[in-house]
C-alpha cells in the first residue's frame, strides 16, 4: 500500500482482489483493472492527434488484473498483470468519478430550464442578428436551456433560413426541400400550407431520424391572425410524470405508428408520444394529432391510453402554457423540435403571410456551442 | 345486434358497454368508442387531400360511447354518444386489426434477414448503374433486408457519390462536409484518414441523430491491402441474446457516452451499445472501439459489462462473421449504418486508395422504395 497526503487529504493506494483501491480520509474508491486499462490515455493507448482508442477489447486479457499500484505526486501508476502495461492516471479524475450517475446527455431533461407557464420566459428574449454573428453562444445556449432562441433582424432575404442554420450547423434537406414555405398554397399536401388553425405539435414524427431542430423566418406577416406559440414539451410531460404517474407510464411505453403520404412520399415512424432515456429522463416528445395513428389496443387498454393522451393534451393545450408572439418581418425562430411544440393561430389567405422554415440538428448546434465557450 | 353473412362467414355487430363488439364465426373481436372514433376517416375527420386528422382528442366528449352498430354490407355504421357522430368503417380492417403486435416497424430486425455468417450474402450481388437507375428497388430492398447494396459501374467522377444518395434520399451534411475523402492524411483528426487497419465499427456512434445510412464510393483503388469488410450487428446482437441473454440485457441497458474532439467539434451522444425498441426489437447498434468512453461503475459491474462488451466484440470481430470484398473503381457501396459495422484492412499510402464518402438517412430511402413499389 503507497499513501500520502494530498492537498491535507490522506490517501493510499493499494489492490485488492486485482483491482485499483484508493482510500481518501477513509473513504474507499474501488476502480475495476479492465476499466482502468481501458481508460488508459499512453501513447501506443489513443492517437495523439485525434485522441481515438487504438486497440479493441479483446486484444487486452480477458484475465487482466492491476499488479501494483503506486502514488507519484498527484497520479497514480499502475502495473497490470499478466501483460506488465503500465499507465499512469490523475488521482483527481478517479476520486471525482466514483460511478457519476446519470450520464450528463444535454439531449435529455438533465440541467435544462423546463418552463410549465410562458410566463417563466416572458417577456420574450430575442437576439439582434448583428449581435448574434459576433457571438452566437448566448442565443444558442437558451436553445438548449428553454427550447428555443428568437433572433431579429434578419435580412428577409428568400433563402437566409438555411444561411441562419449555417451559422450553427447543417441544414437537414428533406422531402419539403432544403427550405419549405409557409404560406397558403392549393390543394396543400400538408395543413401547414392552408390557412388553418394549427394546434400544439412536433413536426415530422412519421420520419426517423426526426429533425432535432427547426428554424422558421417571417418575410413578411400582414394577415390578421396567425400569431405564433410555443409549447415546453418536456415541461408538461414532467408535470404529467409528477401529477399522474400512470398516464406518464402509458405514454412512455406505449408505442404508436406516425403516418404521412402525399405523391412523393411515404414516411412511418413508431415510436411512443414520450421517450426516456436508459436512466429514465425524459429525453423525445413527439406529439401531432394530424398524423398520430393508435394501433388497436384491446377495449381496456385503449380507453387507458386515450385517457392518458388526453391527460397530457390538455397539459399541451392549457392556454398558459403557451408562449404566445407575433413574428414580424425579419425574426427567427430556432427551437428544439425533440422538446416544444409550436403552434399558430388561423388567418387569413389574403394580407399575405409569408415564413420560410428549414430543419437542422441538435449536434452541429451543441458542437458548436461548445467551441464558443472553449474560445471565451 | 345485427348479423349478416360476408364470404361465407357468419358476422355479428352489437355494442356492449359502450363499446362496438363484433362476433365472427362464434370469434370475437372488440374495439374500443374512443379509438373507433379517432380513427374515423369521414370528411370532417380528416383532410381530403392530405388525409391528415383534423380533430384533437379533446375536441372529442370524454365520456364517449358506441350508442348503435349495425351492418351494411361489407360495412359497420356506428352512431355515438353523446354526441350523435356517424361513422362507417370497413368490417375487413377491424377484423384484422385485432390488436397486432409488435408494430411494423421497418427499423427494427424484424422482417430482415439477419446473416450471422458471410456465406449467407455470399456471392455479392451488385448492381449496375444503369440497371438501378432504371428500378433502383431491388438495390434499396436489398439495404433493407441485407443491410447493404453494391453498385456497379458508378461513374468515377469526384462528388459523384452524393448523386448516388440523391438518386433514393437526401445527403446528411456533418462537420466531415457532404462528403469526405477516405484516403491518407497527414495529422489525420480522425483514424479513417490514415493508412491504419480498422476494425468494425459503426460510424459517427458520438452523434445524434446518428447517420442511418453511409455511402462509400470508389473513385480508384491501386493499393496493397485497403480490403473491405461488412459485419452485420443485428445478426450478432440476436446471436448474444440466443446464447448469453444476461450479455445481451447488459447491453441493451448500459448506456456509455461516445465522444469525439477535433478543432472545430466536439460531438457525444449517450447510447447503449444494442438499443432495443418498445417490443424489445434490436433496433439500433453503436460500436466504436475508437471513441467510447465507459462510465465508471462498480468494479463488480465493471467486469460484468466488459465481460459482456467482449462477449459482443467476439462475435462482431469473427472472421465468418465478416463480408470481406475488395472495392474497386465504380463500385459504390449503401450500407445501414444503424445495424451493419464495417472495416477495413491496412493499406500502403502509396500506390493510392481514395474512396469518398457520405452520409444519408433511411427514412428517405424506405420513402421512395415504397414509391416504386406502389408504381409497379
Amino acid at each position: 500500500m503507497y499513501s500520502q497526503v494530498i492537498e491535507k487529504r490522506a490517501i493510499d493506494a493499494s489492490v485488492v482482489d486485482g483491482d485499483l483501491r484508493l482510500a481518501v480520509d477513509g473513504a474507499v474508491v474501488e476502480v475495476a483493472a479492465v476499466w482502468l486499462r481501458d481508460a488508459c490515455t499512453d501513447a501506443v493507448s489513443r492517437d495523439a492527434v485525434s485522441g481515438q482508442r487504438l486497440f479493441n477489447i479483446v486484444d487486452l486479457p480477458a484475465d487482466l488484473l492491476v499488479r501494483e499500484a503506486r502514488l507519484r505526486g498527484d497520479r497514480v501508476e499502475v502495473e497490470f498483470a499478466p501483460d506488465g502495461h503500465r499507465s499512469t492516471f490523475e488521482l483527481a479524475a478517479l476520486l471525482a468519478a466514483d460511478e457519476p450517475a446519470p450520464l450528463t446527455d444535454s439531449r435529455t431533461e438533465q440541467g435544462k430550464h423546463l418552463w410549465r407557464t410562458a410566463s417563466e420566459v416572458s417577456p420574450l428574449i430575442s437576439h439582434d442578428w448583428a449581435d448574434y454573428l459576433t457571438d452566437p453562444a448566448p442565443a444558442l445556449r437558451e436553445v438548449v436551456e428553454r427550447g428555443f432562441a428568437l433572433l431579429r433582424g434578419v435580412p428577409t432575404e428568400p433563402g437566409q433560413v438555411t444561411t441562419v442554420a449555417e451559422t450553427f450547423g447543417f441544414v437537414r434537406e428533406t422531402n419539403y426541400g432544403r427550405l419549405f414555405d409557409v404560406r397558403v398554397e392549393e390543394n396543400a399536401v400538408n395543413l401547414a400550407f392552408t390557412g388553418l388553425a394549427i394546434s400544439p405539435h412536433t413536426d415530422n414524427p412519421y420520419r426517423d431520424p426526426v429533425p432535432t431542430l427547426q428554424l422558421l423566418h417571417c418575410l413578411h406577416n400582414a394577415s390578421v391572425g396567425g400569431e405564433s406559440g410555443l409549447v415546453d414539451g418536456f415541461a408538461a410531460a414532467a408535470a404529467l410524470r409528477e401529477h399522474d404517474p400512470r398516464a406518464f407510464e402509458i405514454l412512455t411505453t406505449t408505442a404508436v405508428t406516425y403516418r404521412f403520404d402525399s405523391p412523393d412520399a411515404h414516411l412511418s415512424a413508431v415510436m411512443p408520444l414520450i421517450s426516456l432515456d436508459q436512466a429514465g429522463r425524459i429525453r423525445e416528445i413527439r406529439f401531432n394529432n394530424r398524423s398520430m395513428v393508435v394501433p388497436r389496443l384491446h377495449p381496456a387498454r385503449a380507453r387507458e391510453f386515450y385517457r392518458a393522451y388526453r391527460a397530457f393534451a390538455e397539459r399541451l393545450y392549457a392556454p398558459e402554457a403557451q408562449l404566445n408572439f407575433h413574428l414580424g418581418a425579419g425574426d427567427c425562430l430556432i427551437f428544439d423540435n425533440t422538446r416544444l411544440l409550436h403552434a399558430r393561430t388561423a388567418f387569413a389567405a389574403a394580407g399575405g403571410r409569408h415564413l420560410q422554415g428549414t430543419y437542422a440538428d441538435l449536434d452541429g448546434l451543441l458542437s458548436t456551442l461548445e467551441t464558443h465557450q472553449e474560445t471565451r
